[in-house]
């Protein structure tokens, strides 16, 4: 069983959501929202009193365990007012999966700006992640679809910093969260990352740069004397080609567009966010609340189904090792 | 007609050469090669003695313009015995194409540390053919697919020195230049540009970097005053979704693997270069020599045939303006 969050309630959240029940309730994954029951439409709705009640209930209406908005959202008009609903199910759902009462959560995409506004400290849902559910490393951000798994070092910065905080222990840590998760979540045994160069054809021996050498290939030495697979700094523009792309389990990128533009370039709708090292399975879809197109019924839930699907995946395979 | 010069000997370049010969035999476009005669083996060859007579021989064997190499090219072993025949091959292309006796060029992909070596004073082919047949502009890359085409606004530079070197004049001077030629040569009467950003997010109204907003911005303004259709900045990573793709005819990188990733993702065989901003027209394969594999016989001509088509195509539509 999963738990999905509200997300923003002004965005395309409870829509998507419903979508995706009527997707899964023949074959599941099996799913429950953390939500205002009454503003759910379109589905047969049942509310739940836990995440127990949630299996019977699937496969004849989305259960919701109710938690109601102090008033009701304007769809694309998001208020600092429902603020802390949004923060509690989040909360809430961390709280089960740690309990063990459910095998993942997946989170509906929030409004930062809203969230920032009502005092909200983090920078985003993968911190506030860590907070509740860290394990002493950083939480990291991995992009996943059927074709290509990414994991950027730097995430939300500007490209210049990102390149000048750039060292190789930054690289390992982010290695080896990926390289632990893939085992123990993805089911790999031996994970083969691949770590892509910062400059065109990864500095040229030096020519077009020296973060390949002074940085990223001192990474990748230090991760093979850790035993682990990793290979690299190869040329960024020739690593995500299809023949590169079954070489490797995961690449190991230096910042966010690197990582980001070749997945959302093969596949827009599938691509899955998945937050490492942390207690609990947690994913989202690779979308933003996307308020502009918010109660008019057209948003895909593709990117959530397929969330949905891989938190099932990794939360069985965690449970197969445990 | 077309000319393709032999590029490195050492390389795949007269493989390919022959295997694009078979593949396009019957309906062209037809090309002839200026290369050593006596090393191109595996398919019929015919010396011809000027350009005129290329178009006679091409339906029944691969038109050679003989100029004999010092000493026989040994696969996968550049020497800089042979970088004054590459060379003089090249001038001996442009002189052609710029005496309106042939449509275009298209170059086999050279060895840039041999040439070097022996005196070759440019960075790589495409500021050679600016002096060879500039017309008072930098000369300008473009990646062209099926799918997709991109040019980037700095190339063969270190990351962190391609920022600092962005300005909203070098933006502007490309974006024309790409404008000028989708005009004129891709037959594109009002050609549409999509600016990429350079943070992620496109900067994020400022929270993630400056220069989308100090830099970016200014630029696409700048080009919208001169009356030319340009948009941005984009948020890099959905600039080039399937969505995407169909909303521009050119994607305006500010960073060789912004630009060269998403392409060779999407098709590593099928890309194309092409130098925009010359006074002739000039398309080369997206791949370099590929020393690793000369000689086996096993280099795929997929890129050669698609730099000879497009260089035909361009070469039509000039002279259809002209």
């Amino acid at each position: 069983m999963l738990a999905l969050t509200m997300g923003e309630p002004a965005g395309i959240g409870a829509e998507i959501a419903a979508k995706a029940w009527l997707a899964l309730r023949d074959g599941g994954p099996a799913f429950f929202l953390i939500d205002d029951a009454d503003r759910i439409g379109g589905v047969p709705v049942e509310r739940i009193a836990s995440a127990g009640e949630a299996a019977a209930v699937f496969p004849r209406a989305l259960p919701v365990l109710h938690r109601p908005l102090p008033f009701p959202a304007v769809p694309g008009q998001p208020s600092v007012a429902t603020a802390g609903a949004v923060l509690a199910a989040i909360e809430e759902a961390v709280a089960l999966a740690k309990a063990g009462e459910i095998g993942g959560m997946v989170t509906n995409p929030i409004q930062k700006s809203v969230l920032t506004a009502a005092g909200f400290p983090h920078p985003g849902h993968t911190e506030f992640l860590g907070e509740l559910a860290g394990t002493g490393v950083p939480p990291v951000m991995m992009l996943a679809s059927s074709e290509l798994r990414v994991v950027p070092v730097t995430v939300h910065e500007p490209l210049a910093r990102a390149i000048a905080r750039l060292t190789p222990e930054l690289i390992v840590e982010h290695a080896r969260i990926t390289h632990a998760a893939l085992v123990r979540d993805f089911g790999i045994a031996a994970p083969r990352l691949a770590v892509a160069g910062l400059n065109p054809h990864a500095g040229e021996a030096g020519t077009l740069g020296h973060e390949d050498q002074a940085i990223v290939a001192p990474a990748v030495r230090m991760l093979r004397d850790l035993g682990i697979d990793a290979t690299g700094p190869y040329p960024p523009d020739t690593l995500f080609t299809a023949h590169a792309r079954p070489t490797y389990d995961a690449a190991i990128c230096l910042y966010h567009d690197q990582a980001l533009i070749p997945i959302k370039t093969l596949d827009m709708a599938g691509g899955v966010n998945v937050t490492l090292g942390l207690s609990i399975v947690r994913t989202s879809p690779d979308h933003g609340t996307a308020l502009d197109i918010a109660g008019k019924g057209v948003a895909s839930p593709d990117s959530l189904i397929a969330a949905l699907r891989l938190a099932s995946q990794l939360a069985d395979n965690r449970r197969k090792r445990a």
